[in-house]
């Protein structure tokens, strides 16, 4: 039963043929709400994904904090960070970020910036994460550090404006997460799914160094197991294991998002499939 | 959505036309949740603000937990401290440490008592705290230490006594925090909002520089990123995505404030506009 | 309105006139579940109260882990430890603790006996615990230790003889808190609630002082401030915000205790009394 | 009433003869989520006992996180690891860690895998775990280290070979937890209930010492106190108490398993039993 049940959590039961955006939008709003509540995210930070039918496109929420967002709130950025329609509210102000990595890195499908509490002692010293246990070897062997100041000197060190996006995505490389000296980290993945995971052990993995430190010396992966153990995180029994776990969590704890009710972001053909289907879920939702 | 959203959250959503002072007061009550359920203030502290029709007063609960004050537990107080009514029960026995900052500083509207967990170490130690990131920029450049024993030798360590508050006010100076030696914190800001977020942050940048300093040297925020980042907060993106975040994880969490019953500290023409609407609601809240 | 509704919150609201005895039993239960609730104890540990119409008595839940100690589950001891009446169930094989005490300190009322996680370190390494905060001088100027192996060699470390329980009142002295060597701490109040706070506290002030001493030199209180400031908690004000502030949040979490339905520990007087309401009471609580 | 009161904690009430084997996968279910729920397993990890009525076969649920096991994902296993029926889904790769501890250890009845992150700083940085306090004495007086690395060289550190299970259960020798490095550990019990409470308190223990260390030198148990005070975790009262205490808190926090509804793992008698009575338990659970 599994599987059936995992499938069935990213999707609003009544519905009988969703139109696949609406089903990614709502895995997104998913995604930023396990990661406000599994303690990646608090008020600030962001998640987004790569637009499935246009990689020149992405999707990310309205501002607002990740563990609130619903699937109404996501809008469709260019790759320049511009809004494709009017946008009905306040924006992220450091959408840069997400637009400069994915212009960047065409491997790149999904992107989270944030603070999380167990990894700011790193960004705070300069002290290197490196992993410590197995499925942390998802963050890969190097986190490369970037500093704001080094190239642009006192700002109130949000990622704003373009150059800085695409300074960050530099020191990012071809790495998996970049920390970012006084402020956080950036996390991507070839996945949603890889993100949130890859997201949520960077932390656990951090913690554990620190603490380790603190009684004796924290022995790193050795480098072909940081390799192999990197990849248990997306086999298809871990992946669909943790996206079941974190779900079911973030159902009991009452933070399940509400369906979609408009066709906002969605491109022209998808945008027809979901109005007449929104028409009865948005009775619902009131 | 959001901002609508926002603004609702700190409306009684029965009522058309509700008077200022009711909305106020209402605010204040979630503030004192929000501080009560984010880890700044347990059983002990307390919250205020600044009269918006009379700065010479102030308005503070009775002597409650934040966590559970009402807007009906709201009393006024003159500068001096003292109740502008008979007040119903007992008060806090603190409240100079409010007086006496109101008097000393023109530009505060709002403040905060607390002894945070994550403050403590530092208040005992003696040790500084310094913006470690960029959010943690709001407790401003400086936090100055203040140690009753000093002028008034050994006391419980309450600063129940007009000229214990005024000497505390002289050490915070035009400081935004001062740590009070072998005894916690108080915060002050422009706005409640500002307070909150300022005094929410002070903990987190707290824990980041305890923890950073467990694996190395903390490097704090550049001169010039502490005013620049210092100023996030209470930008309006910022201000309406955090209190949205914590007055939604407040309600989650079935701790939001029921709304006000009686006209008790508001001014003679609020308080008649008060009357009529409250006696509606005190049906609702039984 | 505070003082009303903290007295509701430790009554049956639908009894009229109950009887002191059984308040005293619901109280007593309360202090149990609020002492789970807060961190100070788990599974294991114990909390009693000297029997208010009979000092060479004491009332003891059985053997049941204090967040789910119900006002049924309390047992009437005698000082030697002995049930007044066949207990109904498994009794706390170390209840000697409380009855030793209460022979050795007719000023104590109540004893706790935990091993709250704040406190083990200080119990593990022989390192001293001081008061280092205003709330925290309620634990006093000095914490003695005990070792159960210096007089009884190599046991379970449970102290369940008379003799282990009688050695252990010598060690605590006059004194409101003792330390037990890789076991715990047993703490006692002149009352329950002050018993209750100086528990919660204690541990609070466990957690500072590690935490302090991990980045400088915990300053502790001064002699004079210890003796003041240990007053604070027992304070109408505070004793009352206190009480009220750990009852809600335990109302709030759901853990709230069943009103008691059966006479079981009661003196002869308040048991008849108790009888009658009680019949009434066992419907509701099916 | 608590012996009564636990008794039907694993029961379902509706069932008047339950089967023994349906009794014992609700309870395997149980100790999943109990150990889910307290902090020793996220989303990885695993808990199996030997099959009752057949040493040469053990119980063990398919791939799915255990705070969200239920009755019917538990599958049968040969001791060679291989699924007595054709499971219907996912199963955990790292099943050998089980089957090979009951083959070489007749005397382990349940067996749990997790990386929990009190243990973790040990497993990262091979310090020894030692018992620090009496209920710690159940983690015995020598947890070994185990490296994947030195006997297979570079893997994804996943137990997944029946030789590295081997190797594995060798290094747990006859002891009670084996530390696996920059991986976690494996606990073993004489029973389940023994398992849950030891895997628990290796936990405390591991979290004590490690901020004991912090302010001193954590002083282990005497080698007599390890004998003794390991026994007590298995002694009745205390066996009762833990159990209904972790039991309640997962009944509280709304985590309890739905019953049984199919005969899948159990053997041909008790089958039989369980279809009759599942027919009527299905419609309940939907």
């Amino acid at each position: 039963m599994p599987p059936k049940a995992v499938r069935k959590l990213h999707q609003h039961e009544e519905t009988t043929v969703p139109d696949r955006i609406t089903e990614i939008i709502e895995e997104l709003a998913i995604a930023n709400r396990i990661l406000g509540h599994e303690g990646v995210i608090d008020a600030f930070g962001h998640v987004s994904i790569r637009h499935p039918d246009d990689p020149k496109r992405y999707l990310l929420s309205g501002s607002r904090s990740p563990l609130f967002v619903e699937p109404d709130d996501i809008l469709e950025y260019t790759l320049e960070s511009e809004p494709v329609k009017p946008p009905p509210g306040q924006q992220y102000s450091e959408r840069v970020i997400h637009g400069e990595i994915y212009k960047a890195r065409s491997d790149v499908m999904a992107v989270c910036h944030h603070h999380a509490p167990a990894v700011m002692p790193f960004a705070i010293t300069g002290k290197s994460i490196v992993p410590v246990f197995h499925v942390g070897g998802a963050i890969g062997a190097e986190i490369p550090f970037w500093d704001q100041y080094d190239e642009f000197g006192e700002t109130n060190l949000l990622v704003v404006k373009p150059e800085e996006g695409r300074s960050l995505a530099r020191a990012l490389g071809g790495n998996s997460v970049v920390l970012m000296k006084r402020h956080g980290a950036t996390v991507v993945g070839a996945s949603l799914r890889e993100l949130v995971s890859r997201s949520i052990y960077l932390c656990w993995n951090a913690d554990y160094q620190l603490r380790a430190s603190l009684i004796g010396t924290p022995q790193p992966l050795h480098p072909g197991e940081i390799t192999l153990a990197g990849a248990i995180n997306v086999k298809t029994t871990a992946a669909t294991r943790t996206w079941e776990y974190w779900s079911l969590r973030l159902r009991a704890a009452g933070f399940w998002p509400p369906v979609r009710t408009k066709a906002k972001p969605a491109r022209a053909k998808s945008r027809a499939a979901t109005k007449k289907s929104g028409a009865g879920k948005k009775k619902r939702r009131r």
